[in-house]
């Protein structure tokens, strides 16, 4: 049901918290944008999105920017294309414009919730290009890293994997990362906005489901309130580790790692005293040179490659994914396809 | 009850996996030990300590080493001194020489876990000087540490506080940081070696007894059982991200930050090209040295302070912990006792 923020976002004659705080934090994500620049809100029609749409729709224009929305029909559930239409009719009442639906196809790769994701933002950036927009907001909350940072805990490989959603990456923007789900749902109520909820929110099937309504109430329970604040909050201090670490790491392999006939070489003498953090990055980066994929590359992989680097004794190759294989020799690790010393 | 680890941990004519695990585990912690060290095992009763001595007592002596142990009784329950006596004479059952226990006084500095944190390494140290002991081992699993791991993410302050404990660090040693706690009970077990359980560890009241009890079993359920493992991988990632961005800080806080007439004079031009996560580093040991304690001095100080150097536009001073005021003053940050501008 579509409602207006401008004129049902006031409580008892007084802007309500909520819809203050969407605003402000649109606001701030918009300030310094050119004149005349489109922004698009990505929008499922749930609370959160929802309420940045609105909170979009009141503030762009004064900025002088030009907001529209894109919807991503997922296709995964029955009358998604109607929850669409609904969502996009909500926006148009806001005043969003231009409003656009895209339907996509979730392949099966990296699991369902990874297949709909790379599906989703796909479809975003290909409405941004096709309309000109030169910034995507999404709703993402506090809530949401939170529960990236424990499905990243889960995982176990390190400060990149805990470091949560950026607030700024390419085109896209979240505003909402400081805000909680309890802010975003305040305003739509308050708005009068009639937000959808998706039933896969609710579906134990997916981990990030289990995260949300099995773990964190436990966490919070056991550890006290602040719980979400403080996942959000290492998130971004790791997220800053992280960027300084992989520079360094970069700089390193810029002058220790070389690609050469189809092997890739690092230079032992330029790795080993090199502190562990820095040393093991780069020569995570010189495996993902020499054709091992992202996600098959483990910590226990890079450890036994560094074991090569900094305790050498005499050891056989390292087995990597993909076929690649670790070998010292010379005063080289020496990666490659099958290479045996 | 006291009992022989020689005699009885042989499990149907072989050694027990769990008792050739955690023999292992000590053996590596000792290995490279000059001859005739004396090492000690500090010793509760509990099975993962209790586990340690015996193990200590195996392979200390084949690698030409001296090993005792030491129980600290803190005296929190009654027939804690009974408690005590017991581990003491399990310990010299083992052939462990010598064997003291000291008793202890909690303070309440830190709350009640840290107070005894505190009296139990103090009370180490002093009979590990006394003795004349180069090394005491602790029995910490992979289990304490994913519940550190845990603990510090609900500060939300960052890589150190998710670090959780170091193999080594000064003369304590960490052997079975990599052994779970089902290996240590299932050592003792074997060896027939009666563990005491402490009622302690059963007792809501402490934060780590949640995260053991009520957190943790939910993780493994919600994300799979890796999670403990997981946690203690992200520990030792995050440590040697830890150390390699404080070293990188106080390389810069050599030539950015000096003290001068009990103020402290961070450098503006020289802090603001570098990457956040060593800025903001170099920044907290500055605060640090004007007087803030570490335990007061929270991640947002630290950002209200970095935006003195890095978003200037004009603020009024910050406050930080102990009266320590932080001001921009002509191209640097002053710390200093209550300063103004």
């Amino acid at each position: 049901m579509p409602g207006s923020a401008d004129s049902t976002a006031e409580y008892r004659g007084k802007l309500h918290p909520s819809v203050a705080r969407v605003r402000e934090a649109v606001r701030t994500a918009l300030a310094g944008l050119p004149q005349a620049t489109t922004v698009l809100v990505a929008c499922s029609g749930g609370a959160d999105s929802l309420a940045l749409a609105a909170a979009t729709a009141f503030e762009a224009p004064k900025l002088g920017l030009r907001a529209g929305a894109v919807i991503v029909d997922h296709g995964l559930q029955a009358k998604s294309g109607d929850v669409a239409a609904t969502a996009a009719e909500q926006c148009r009442s806001l005043g969003l414009e231009p409003v656009h639906v895209r339907a996509v196809e979730v392949g099966d790769e990296g699991g369902p919730e990874g297949a709909a994701r790379t599906a989703r933002y796909d479809a975003l950036r290909d409405v941004a290009n096709e309309v000109g927009a030169d910034v995507v907001l999404l709703a993402h909350t506090r809530n949401d890293q939170a529960e990236t940072v424990l499905l990243g805990l889960a995982r176990g490989s390190g400060a990149r994997s805990l470091a949560g959603m950026a607030p700024v990456v390419g085109i896209l923007r979240r505003p909402f990362l400081e805000l909680s789900r309890a802010t975003t749902t305040a305003a739509c109520l308050a708005s009068g906005l009639q937000a959808w909820h998706d039933p896969h929110n609710d579906d134990p099937k997916y981990k990030r489901v289990r995260v949300r309504h099995e773990v964190l109430p436990v966490l919070e329970e056991s550890l006290g309130p602040g719980v979400i604040e403080a996942l959000a909050r290492t998130a971004g201090l790791l997220r800053a580790d992280a960027d300084a670490l992989d520079a360094l790491a970069a700089d390193l392999a810029e002058t220790a790692v070389r690609r050469t006939d189809g092997e890739v070489l690092c230079d032992v003498g330029l790795l080993e005293g090199e502190p562990a953090a820095i040393r093991t990055r780069a020569l995570r980066q010189a495996a993902l040179e020499a054709g091992c994929r992202a996600n098959d590359l483990t910590a226990g992989h890079i450890a036994a490659v560094d074991a090569l680097v900094t305790d050498w004794r005499g050891q056989r190759w390292i087995d990597l994914p993909q076929g690649v294989r670790a070998v010292r020799r010379a005063g080289f690790i020496v990666l490659a396809p099958g290479v045996t010393p």
